[in-house]
């Protein structure tokens, strides 16, 4: 076999996402040179899969740099965490400054901070790109988020576009910015569809205990939802998955045992949320949601000790009335969920000091990804019109369609909670509206209190400021009269 | 001024909670040696609140480490942080193997840990305690939560126990465990604190924008509410905070900025909950709840452009009816909280391998510090009856509680939703409550979503194990006829 250098982009791992993008690179007529550790896999690929195409096979890291066109185009798709340093330490002996490493895991974005700085002082521009589509979009088209060293992007620009999926006409691939931004909108993403699957239980957990729905049924509703403002890919998902037959033809879904991990990305959203101290409450629940549904034991021991002994709900009202408004919930949670999403990229870009383009990255997620959706063309529009939109909430069109959502969004938490269904992802996103609107919030009394306590002070409201209140002042109250006037300062509770 | 070696005890820093901790150490018969880097405050503290007590003062590391008696108990109290760090290195050439540094700040439990064992290392017994209550407990009797080093316990336990809050007359202190678990409940304790603020905050929202009550009117509702089931320290605060006018006869509190922060503990205690995986969505919410209230310019906007224009609460019911219902619901949501608060201690127990004592938690907690109620006691008495206890609810007393809360709780919250109040603490609780009791939860939706998309595999609900679908095995499912037979294994979504 020859080195010659025949390749136009190379790529290592071959789990399904590393081989399915491969075969995408090779149909958009670019030579693609795979590699894995376990080589055997190689081989396999070679003879199976990638026959016939444009993929020759690698069988050393340096055989795999060899065969690779300068600068040349690295793809890690390996576990996120040591590996992906492993694999730089390794291929750094054959490599030379100006190629270029792409990691297309789901890296925590301060590792890509760190590897784009420590491969810039080797002259080797990193790039850490967002992948997502499942197996299906890397096939055939998935979202590309690439961020890092920006020399990289005329490189690579072509490749990723091409392999890229396209919603109307455009790539959904557009460079998101410095260093480990790329993975950190990926992160948000992540974060994102956590929230929007959680919805979607939420709205199938009602349909089937609050209204009594078959899983056909609610197929049939969610196939319903997707003609309407609702059409995404996890509702055509939903859909698919509920009309599923075991082989005794019953819903395979209802076999399957509700307990989901969060060890990765979604985690990682909520955590960045509560460092940046934005209220990313739909992402959380949906983490904490999670989490509760691993207990599956200590659940079912609950179930029986304390079963709900209150009203059970047996739906008498007007099913398709009440369908209605499940719609309208689940659509004004989804607009609450990604007005807090975008909220947590516009503090990231001004924390992080990135230039973060909110309409390339709605648009990066209009096709491809998981999360794609009609309604993303409407984000994509919302900050194309104002890329400046402080809150997606004051575009026209979104505020338009939660104020039209409300009377039905208010519904279906309101009888949630009464019928003893968890809603904790809709109810948050209500609270979060009813919050974000209010002008005067009840913070006002925790700030009194943590005074009284802790002498921890608190400011006056402008409208009530005096000579006494100066604006702007932190202020002391000896609330009880025994307390001293010593305020705190070393000690914060 | 003589270096004689006449202090029982050291404390260095000298803001309000030091000051207040040194006066009541003096009070019970100790002699204390008071040290802070800025020495005027020295000065000031002897010639004024310090005079005539056995408090002796100290101008530098040197001296303070001189007038101690061995083996030196020495406590910081100053800024969590390098702070810490550079006070003990400052200490470390003057003191001796088996003298004892007590951290009394606000430390994250990891630097605790990592500060035991270097200190071990040198022969110092390193000692992390949690100090709750404020001014007026640090004064006349605080909740001390103390682990680290165990050596040190025997030596501290006198002047501790002697200083701390009583509840019954019994000590709240006791040894909390190895490294940094002192730090730990501590932390635990203030997001529990955040909680107990945040439903506090939604239940005078509810009274004063959803039935229209005066402040004193709703200081009145939590006096009353003062003699029952909440009785508490928090909900007395909240009473006088209400009671307490300003100089023009109008309530202080309404004129107070609704802006509260949240970059301590209680932000560490929702990471944490999330890095061990624990479902604690009520310190989450109630700290996301401090994030939106210090948004308070782009709230003000929003409620001009996005004001609600549903229902508005004007409310013609059965007031005290109500009342009584959101009694209920904050009694029922607290329960919740502290439900969490064990689960996640529990977890954490697990995790470090701490031992880690329950009925001792809950009684530190009884009285002394800020979360300090008669509530706590009915959670020494669940933990003492059964210190196995799976979880609180499981208690008679408590799983009867929620029982007997849980139409009004839901009635409230229900309310909540219409009116257009945010209960997003309330909420959480009634979802984790109605999620924690469900035996089938919808994350079998989830699960399926994501094999569909990402190959991710599932399991199978144990009652419906086959040959064709195992027990315990991760099964994939090709959904659609279209995609490949890989699982995903190297990239986790």
């Amino acid at each position: 076999m020859s080195n010659e250098a025949v390749g136009d982009f190379g790529l290592i791992g071959l789990a399904v996402m590393g081989q399915n993008l491969i075969l995408n690179a090779a149909d958009h007529g670019f030579t693609v040179v795979a590699f894995n550790r376990t080589t055997s896999k190689v081989d396999h690929f070679l003879a199976n899969e990638a026959k016939g195409k444009s993929i020759v096979g690698a069988h050393s890291i340096q055989e795999f740099v060899a065969k690779l066109k300068k600068p040349r185009r690295m793809m890690l798709l390996v576990m996120a965490g040591a590996p992906v340093d492993s694999f730089i330490e390794a291929l750094l002996p054959f490599i030379e400054p100006g190629d270029i490493i792409i990691d297309g895991g789901n890296s925590h974005f301060p590792d890509t901070n760190r590897r784009t700085q420590y491969l810039a002082s080797k002259g080797i521009r990193f790039v850490g790109t967002g992948v997502s589509g499942g197996e299906e979009g890397a096939r055939y088209g998935p979202s590309l988020m690439p961020g890092g060293h920006e020399e990289a992007w005329p490189y690579i620009k072509d490749v990723f576009q091409s392999i890229s999926a396209k919603s109307d006409g455009e790539a959904c691939c557009e460079w998101v910015g410095d260093e480990g931004a790329g993975h950190y909108v990926k992160m948000v993403h992540n974060g994102i569809e956590y929230g929007d699957m959680q919805l979607i239980s939420e709205a199938y957990d009602i349909m089937k205990r609050g209204l009594g729905l078959k899983d056909k049924e609610i197929g049939d509703v969610f196939a319903k939802w997707n003609k309407g403002v609702l059409d995404s890919f996890l509702i055509e998902v939903t859909r698919d998955v509920l009309y599923f037959n075991d082989d005794d033809g019953t819903p395979l879904v209802e076999k399957i045992l509700d307990s989901a991990g969060q060890k990765g990305t979604g985690k990682w959203t909520a955590i960045n949320a509560l460092d940046l101290g934005m209220p990313v409450t739909l992402i959380g629940e949906a983490v904490f949601a999670r989490c509760l549904s691993s207990l599956k034991a200590e659940r079912t021991r609950a179930s029986k000790l304390i079963g709900y002994e209150g009203r059970v709900p047996h739906f008498e009202g007007d099913k398709e009335k009440f369908l209605e408004d499940l719609e309208q919930a689940l659509y004004a949670s989804k607009i609450i969920s990604y007005t807090q999403g975008f909220m947590l990229i516009q503090e990231a870009a001004k924390s992080y000091s990135w230039k973060l383009n909110k309409p390339s990255i709605a648009l990066m997620w209009r096709g491809g990804c998981i999360i794609r959706s009609v309604f993303l063309k409407d984000i994509t529009n919302a900050y194309r019109n104002n890329p400046e939109l402080e809150n997606l909430l004051f575009d026209d069109f979104f505020k338009k369609a939660i104020q039209k959502a409300q009377p039905g969004w208010r519904e279906v938490v309101s009888k949630g909670a009464l019928w003893g269904i968890p809603t904790p992802a809709f109810s948050t996103a209500l609270s979060f509206f009813d919050g974000y609107r209010t002008k005067d919030l009840p913070a006002n009394i925790l700030q009194a209190q943590r005074d009284y306590f802790g002498a921890h002070t608190f400011k006056i409201k402008p409208e009530f400021a005096s000579e006494k209140y100066p604006e702007g002042q932190n202020i002391h109250v000896n609330w009880t009269g025994r307390g001293g006037n010593v305020s705190a300062s070393t000690y914060q509770a």
